[in-house]
């Protein structure tokens, strides 16, 4: 990396559009953020993209050499082409050619990423796989749904054409809650927002839990950090809903430890904050159902575990700016790394 | 790859030791076949296979360059070091430094690997990777076991330690058959020959399958391939056996398509003889599980498809010398691929 130039990097989030301005040695030169205009349609928001990133361009093109421009969008994606394709949270941008329609629109080439590898890219460049000197991993997001990426030596693993990661539809239970994907117990719908607002839903109705019952009445809307506040201050029902997610977070991490045996997994996104409430019921499946894991487990002493290698299932380091700066490092990084 | 050297291929099984010299242009040049002494303890099987390694030195290395030596081995091994870890099939080699001691007594650097990564890197260089011209695959092979390997860009995924590839416990049924893993409901138990066996005897047990049981009165000891042709004559019983392994397979499979999006998925061992009866059970279950699949499904039309991207799922091309010929190929590929 030189810090002689700079990336411009995009978070196009449902919600918000975000972009940055970047160098490897000073970070974020600048920020900029704005409602993303769904109402307003595709062509809308691609131009919100475009005019935010001239004017970065505007700004900084001459003082430093511009080293790339990458988006990271939801998924599904095509990549390289970056057609995304029926995204539930963005009705109406089916077959949309984002990377092409911003590349007309300024003139230079841009490279557009599912926001889960770029957030997994961050990780690795900036957070856990810094701090430990590991430079493979695969990375779970968990908010609205599931989603993941995977680094195989500091390259994003895209796959055949963008689809790699999507950890969130590996199987936990065959007959389980149906899934967006239109399959029953994907790990998504268990260990999402989504899923932790449904499963509180199911209690309360099942009228046996007083505590979350008291809680939706005083707010209809709450999240599952209220749900984790429950369950912090030792509410049981509250605490079985992590244990739920936990158990099949661990079995989701069992399949992907047992056939990958990548040295570090970083779990991110919002519902991460909830670490302390489902990681001990995460780390009791993982060990029951992946002897990968056992073999490597770091908990046990050199000895116990009879070989020098050690598998980790950390916490992200990162908040909720790794989307945005794993747009803003991937210029920096190799080329795309797929089949 | 250049046809003035040759490499010594070793496919250590816990039947037969199988020993090869191999060049890319000739393929084998000779190979040995001899029964793995087991009963006579560790020493006595690496005596074996280094005299038999020190005969093609012998016969070969005057008229040509030795490239390398690989001893394809059963699994767990950690690599790169070559130790093997409590072999199921193996008692009493669990410790064995195999590397170590064929190097010592070979006096040349050796190459250990994973059995069934060996036979995914055939499938690639020999098999359905050079049909389809695909060099990026995951290899399922149904044995005894369900065992499996990951080929990126031509090399062999080992992994942090060499784990990689251990698909036969990604979990199917979180309560299901008790794997010799430890857990309960992994691919393993349900997808192998072992497995076959067990489910003809659960059908003969409960009383209900006249053909099952006349077979069994025939010949206690009858194999997968007797049940297989119990199926194939339109036996509903042996074939429901059958359907069942294509859906434990599917959903197994749906999970690496999900997380990996290769370009293509090979099945083999002795049991994907039996392809055209589990295959239909297999892909009903991989399209019901795998959005990734569906959106890349070979079966649809390029309109359907919506993308020129394809994820094959195949039977193998390679018979059983496959895991030979994957060591003999080793030593031609580049450097091992590890985290």
């Amino acid at each position: 990396m030189t810090s002689d130039s700079f990336s411009i990097g995009i978070d196009f989030g449902g919600t918000n559009l975000r972009l940055a301005a970047y160098t490897p040695a000073a970070g974020f030169l600048e920020t900029i953020q704005m409602p993303t205009r769904l109402q307003a349609g595709r062509d809308a928001v691609v131009a919100d993209m475009c005019a935010g990133i001239r004017k970065l361009l505007d700004r900084y093109s001459s003082k430093l050499a511009l080293k790339g421009i990458a988006i990271g969008s939801p998924g599904p994606i095509e990549l390289p082409e970056g057609r995304l394709r029926n995204l539930p949270n963005l009705p109406g941008f089916d077959g949309l050619e984002l990377r092409a329609a911003v590349e007309q629109s300024v003139g230079t080439p841009v490279v557009v990423e599912n926001d889960a590898n770029v957030a997994a890219l961050a990780e690795c460049v900036a957070g856990k796989g810094k701090t430990l000197g590991i430079d493979t991993l695969c990375f779970l997001t968990l908010g609205t749904g599931v989603g993941g990426g995977i680094i195989f030596h500091g390259k994003i693993w895209d796959g055949l054409n963008g689809m790699a990661g999507e950890v969130g539809h590996i199987n936990i239970w065959p007959d389980g809650v149906a899934c967006g994907c239109g399959a029953r117990g994907c790990l998504e719908p268990l260990a999402s927002a989504t899923g932790v607002r449904r499963r509180a839903k199911e209690m309360i109705a099942a009228g046996k839990s007083p505590a979350l019952a008291a809680l939706e009445k005083s707010n209809p809307e709450f999240t599952p950090r209220d749900v984790a506040g429950l369950a912090s201050a030792g509410d049981r029902d509250a605490q079985t809903i992590f244990d739920e997610v936990g158990l099949a977070l661990g079995r989701g991490l069992a399949a992907l430890v047992n056939t990958l045996n990548l040295p570090l997994y970083v779990v991110g996104g919002g519902l991460s904050s909830s670490w302390n409430l489902f990681s001990p019921a995460l780390f009791g499946e993982l060990r029951y159902r992946s002897y990968v894991f056992r073999m490597t487990d770091p908990e046990k002493s050199d000895a116990a575990r009879g070989t020098a290698a050690k598998t980790y299932v950390t916490l992200t380091e990162l908040g909720p700016e790794a989307g945005l700066l794993g747009a803003c490092i991937l210029p920096f990084t190799v080329a795309r790394n797929g089949a």
